[in-house]
């Protein structure tokens, strides 16, 4: 992804561009190629800011982070789509299926039994698609 | 502490019981105090549910389960005496300062700067709180 | 609902299935069913803390326990298919139509408009769920 | 307290000012005052719309409008001193504290656990009040 | 729309019902008509608190009070229906598509990442409404 | 404000510090100041990004950005201290108290009374501050 804005920190614009590739993979590219027609600038900063200058830095690993953000979001309640990905992002950075629904199940004693039920489902959705992709990676090898 | 309900799963309640002393160490046993004249037997549950079933699973490590509790209540913002319990919690089972900092710093990208603002604020607190305690030890060693 | 873990009390956890089913029937076993796949000790920890414990105390009748939640689940916003299982819960013991709505209502006044219309329009379906119901079983019987 | 605006409709502001005195009594007044200095406008809307147009509803009886409202601002968790005057008006109006414990307690199923600690600490604070005036009012009495 | 109830302020009521005709156009009729089933008299209350009591008030002008509607429901998060309907307000009553972008982007600093995101697929969803609607109109001129 | 890090982007950073001690004075700088001991990389971060990055953008006027933060933090409920650094944020780039007073207000509708209410209490201690600091100010120079 390129970037024509002479005000931009290059440096950074790539570590975060990297960094994220690097954890939320083909589903963080989607979300911020969906934002090119309403707010692109808003994409650049949601690659800097976050994943640039956040997730770069190197006090604590990805694995830690990823478990810190399924958490976050599950309890919050309201962002099932970004929880979406960053279930993702846990699996790609080494995070097993069993530590996230573990993750999402002790969120029920700190933001309620529903919050931990939608996290679920969530999860749900992101396990069938992943199995959904496997196979489909399979199939076209065979 | 002592029981006396014969429908009280007493393993349960034991096991839990040990589980919130190894995480939450002193802090967590003035939680179960204070609710003794309002509500003992919520005091009861938070033992159970939370500590008896959940935290003794061994399907994540504590180290992991406190960086997701300290995330989750940093970014829903409105609990802090038990983010301060918890952030005693993280760094009894081995999780740094720098650590905890960091995890709530990542909070911003999710639940905004005022919650991690005052997440911070609670962390300033609970580490002044532990270097007096390491220094009255100390000194009355001395 | 039978189950094969001897660290299970079981006492508990059929007075909880129990209860889940006075209250929520139909829709909270489908909520048990569908924590099969996922997170199958969820479904157990569902049944045992919230219905088992905490339902089952004597201290509150089960409308006054319904007015409760519809009241927290429309104030929370986020847990609009738990507000669902639940708006059936309180009609299943004894609250009426018009008091759901009014319970619904009044949390304009503590959460605010928007929460408050979303969960007119959870109830909305609800109703329109138990019509199309009751409209089957009347036409089968005939 | 009296009004000098010549759009107001007065029976509705009386009605109101009528409510807000039977269900939250001195705690509810001093709402009000406190008000005159910010926002006074606020504070006959605030008499107007939940107590006038909503609490003044026959659809629902007080103890179970209190009781929603205390399971609400439990839940919501960010409303410290309005949970505080709302377990007044449960109590007022005919709850016993032996039933708004348990609606906190409940809480921690759909808001966790944090959230039920907080209300709780409000209720011990709000028990203690009326112990400490009930003791006052029977000293001043022998 | 009419009224047949002797105890509402027929004043209040149409400036409510002028004002939301004003601010949210279309959309907000709609909320109002799928009310009558469920609610009728919740309907009533929305055009006479928010519209006909608060939005009428003239210390600030409906620019400003839709920047503001759009920046906390989009900091909510859990109110995407009502977001929509104030987006359409926000452009009806003067502000530019360009300026609601921005207050949605200006919320990931107070509410996180997550929740900008969300208030921005709510902006896609309106801006696109509004262009298809623009192109009906002129086709059905032309 | 120095910094000696070869890796930030000091015209940024320096943007972001200009435009902080534009909108929020001598509260802004307090709460930069209280960062060092704890996260001296937070504070920077907070200077850059929000400061830097999204006040400095001219897409929207700063009174129409104090607006929107006002509103925001006011439905949020868990952020008193930061609502009392933008409420002087709002004064000092020119909007009025009557103005804040109302978008507070405005409040009620879309999170609620409580909401509103600890909003106002925020801004009756702001206005108390700016009222004492004037008089010390007047009185100094008399």
């Amino acid at each position: 992804m390129s970037i024509n804005n002479p005000d931009v920190d290059l440096t950074r614009y790539q570590r975060g561009w990297d960094k994220l590739r690097e954890i939320d993979g083909e589903a963080g590219e989607r979300v911020i190629a969906a934002l090119q027609d309403i707010a692109p600038d808003f994409a650049r900063l949601l690659i800097e800011f976050p994943f640039g200058d956040i997730y770069s830095r190197p006090q604590l690993d990805l694995r830690a982070r990823e478990i810190a953000v399924v958490a976050a979001l599950t309890a919050l309640g309201h962002a099932a789509p970004q929880l979406k990905v960053h279930l993702h992002g846990a699996l790609n950075v080494g995070c097993t299926r069993e530590e996230v629904v573990e993750v999402i199940m002790q969120m029920a004693v700190y933001a309620g039994f529903p919050a931990a039920l939608n996290g679920l489902a969530a999860a749900r959705e992101v396990f069938a698609q992943r199995d959904a992709d496997a196979a489909a990676a399979t199939s076209s090898v065979g």
